[in-house]
């Protein structure tokens, strides 16, 4: 019943859902109901399912979500950057020839239903681009969250989802050299270091590797294709990476002669010399030029602390069409092990120009951060915390055998007591409920109170109180239950 | 250039940027670039646009955006759901037949690119309903915050949106009758009153509709196509309503029956006990069970406070298909006057069904927040005040003549001694900025402090901050200046 692209997603969550219905069946059902359709149902055969590709995020995970945006979110914001939004859909010539030709096969197209023809986005950076041409920006900072779509091939995708959050930062307009690829790494760190993830950053030039494709002698008009070529090298060893150059139609000495620059990487400075001592990079003039930027870049990344994440990496590439400047890439590591990226960015000076009415020059830089992996990764780790409910929520419960309808009404007093004292609360919405099935509940959700009523506590002006966490129980006036509780002063998740 | 459909919504933060954009020009721009186009773009002729319908959000509006989810988010949360997420797409065939003729024509379909046939979601309802299906749970609770998308055409749409959001709360599973419709009416009063509006919520029951129909001698087979015409009461006068009746079939007399039923409004308790003199209506089954079950309903309202907010109005009918009880519509108000419908929902017991593979009974109820209106609302009353930047935000300056690289490792320095230590901070990624500049930006961006940076404070391990709330200057030793500025401690928008 689950759909293929769900089962490659941890399926602890989805289990668990499926494990408590009973308790929360029990809990919360006042009748039984037979299964027989009403006159009402139509009797045509339909099995729900989820479109292929994408998948629903259950509240267990939509808890670590929202606890990965706040934290993007808190660092952008950080940065001064204001929070932009534009449409899912865009008008398709928009997202023409912008993502090179395997990008463009995966664009999903609306039907065209009369008026505009429209795509669904493919990332952020193309709708910042227009936005930024749309109002005439020249010097401005956004960040953006958002979902974006690539119709991925479930064969060829090994996990990959058709429908993924992207969280983007950018910076328009031009500054002094390396200055914004520094605060953009710097943002890239701070956030993965709050999650307390362990990463390091590959960083690379698009001249350096231009540079270095021409002293190969690789042939101009190659170079795009051949350098998809190396951007595989961290998946691929060099041998099959060379296969497939020498199939793009180079030359074996000239697939060599690559391969002695594309594999070296390392620690940023003590790389950044050994390009140096090579003569043919530093007397060609946009290797010289990608050296000395990158010399800059990591006198500002010393400063910041950030230079220990780096990794000077020369088979970084990056596939899409329209970086011109630094590239970098962040890689999620488990002990030495890397889970991918889960970053990516760079300049792309020439983008927005491209989408301008009169091709207004206007540089800009930016990072994507790829969440879904970094969601992957705190589930996993989080999957036997209860982490939906706030310590201090509370379960408003039913004492003793009494199956007074008076006592939904206390309930409620007592719920509408704490919901307007700002505390989270519930309760049962059957008309009795036995305490263990109430108890047995309140535990396993993750409730940190239970309030317990009765008559007689009722009658005194009183509750019981029981705290999950120390399970001590005390009676509580009704008047001070709200500071009670208050002063618990459990924090949330 | 601003298609059509954004004109309707208020201008004010679209002039906003543009009337900003020569002095943060200025400030933040290090040379000066030619306009024309470089050899990598294409000079195909190319207008950048945002689909028709549909709008993008500037960081002032996310800002306000922001505080209306928070705040929604909160009370939901307090109720104790989990937050769901679903795709954005659903197979076709999970939308068809849910809402009305009318609906239909407006639901976005994906183009055929081989794979499933996909629609954009109408509503949060439907895939909370396949969801629920396809988990096959029983007893839930669960809010949604999204995009849903609408085909309206501009004619007929008057001011609304193709891609809007839409904030849903559902409990699923059946309760004591009326306890969870009087949770929904609770949480919508929690947020409005939080976000300080001014509304009503208008409150009816399908089958009190019914019934009425019924004893107004309306056809059976008529009374789906006479409630969509019942509910345009609240825009046209009784006299259109009526005419687009008899053209849909009934006699006038019928037309006049209904009429007099449902031109009935106000207070709750009162109108009820109106209600109840109509013996055709007491008489007649379901007329009883509507009734009674609104009795119960103001029960628990009077004990949640909240049966002042509600009008008990016949003409409200909703117009989506699966409603099949009690049903409310929330109206913003200024002063007396109606801004329109801002929160709507009811129960809805067949549709989960409906979705299901064994067509299990279960029940549900909800509601959804159109918040569009709210956000309107809301940007016109904050359309003079600096929202975007937290108070206690800092740019960092360099004072004085001094061109010197130095500062710019100086300010960067400080900067990240800031964002280290947790505070919003930016600074000019130019070279050298003169004061004038710096502090004119500051001062219409809404930043908090300046922290002056020349090269005699630095020698000597200080700067000086200037607050832009309060003027006062201040010489601060570098090490003390995180706390200095914590200190100051004004909390964020």
């Amino acid at each position: 019943m689950i759909p293929t692209m769900m089962r490659r997603f941890p399926m602890s969550f989805y289990s668990k859902i499926i494990r408590k219905s009973p308790i929360s069946q029990s809990f919360f059902l006042s009748r039984s109901y037979s299964s027989e359709a009403n006159d009402q149902i139509s009797h045509k055969k339909y099995t729900p399912k989820v479109a292929k590709g994408m998948r629903d995020f259950s509240p267990e995970q939509m808890a670590i979500r929202e606890k990965v945006f706040e934290t993007v979110r808190a660092v952008f914001s950080k940065h001064l950057a204001g929070q932009l939004d534009t449409p899912v859909m865009e008008l398709t010539e928009t997202l023409t020839e912008k993502y090179g030709e395997e990008g463009a096969k995966l664009i999903y197209n609306l039907a065209d239903q009369g008026g505009e023809i429209l795509s669904l986005r493919y990332d952020l950076t193309v709708p910042l681009a227009r936005y930024v041409a749309m109002n005439r920006l020249f010097n401005w900072k956004r960040y953006q969250l958002g979902k974006v779509y690539r119709r991925e091939q479930s064969q060829a995708s090994k996990g990959r989802y058709r429908e993924f959050y992207q969280c983007d930062f950018d910076i328009i307009g031009k500054g002094v050299t390396m200055i914004q690829e520094a605060e953009i790494l710097k943002i890239i760190v701070e956030i993965l270091e709050k999650l307390d993830l362990k990463f390091i950053i590959k960083v690379s030039h698009r001249l350096l590797l231009d540079a270095l494709l021409k002293v190969a002698g690789c042939p101009i008009e190659k170079c795009q294709n051949i350098s998809s070529s190396i951007d595989k090298l961290d998946k691929e060893d060099w041998n099959t990476v060379k296969q497939e150059m020498i199939e793009k139609g180079i030359t074996e000495d000239v697939a060599d002669s690559i391969g002695k620059y594309v594999r070296i990487k390392g620690e940023a400075w003590s790389i950044l010399s050994e390009l140096k001592k090579f003569k043919e990079i530093t007397e060609n003039e946009t290797g010289n030029l990608a050296l000395s930027e990158l010399e800059k870049l990591f006198e500002f990344t010393d400063v910041l602390g950030t230079t220990q994440y780096l990794s000077l990496d020369l088979s970084l590439a990056r596939g899409l069409d329209y970086y011109t400047g630094l590239i970098y890439e962040a890689i999620l590591l488990k002990t030495d092990t890397s889970l991918g990226s889960i970053a990516g960015g760079g300049r792309y000076d020439n983008l927005i120009a491209k989408l301008s009415e009169n091709k207004v020059n206007t540089p800009a830089v930016g990072v994507s951060l790829g969440v879904e992996r970094i969601f992957a990764f705190l589930e996993e780790k989080y999957k036997n915390e209860k982490i939906l409910h706030p310590k201090r929520s509370v379960l408003v419960a039913q004492a003793g055998s009494s199956n007074k309808y008076l006592l939904v009404k206390e309930r409620l007093k007592i719920c509408n007591l704490l919901w307007n004292g700002g505390i989270p609360c519930e309760m049962s919405y059957k008309e009795k409920s036995d305490s263990k099935g109430q108890a047995g509940y309140a535990g396993e959700v993750g409730i940190g109170f239970i309030v317990w009523i009765g008559e007689s506590e009722i009658e005194r002006g009183k509750v019981r109180v029981k705290s999950l966490n120390t399970h001590e129980e005390t009676e509580v006036e009704i008047n001070d239950l709200v500071s009670f509780i208050n002063n618990k002063g459990y924090s949330a998740f």
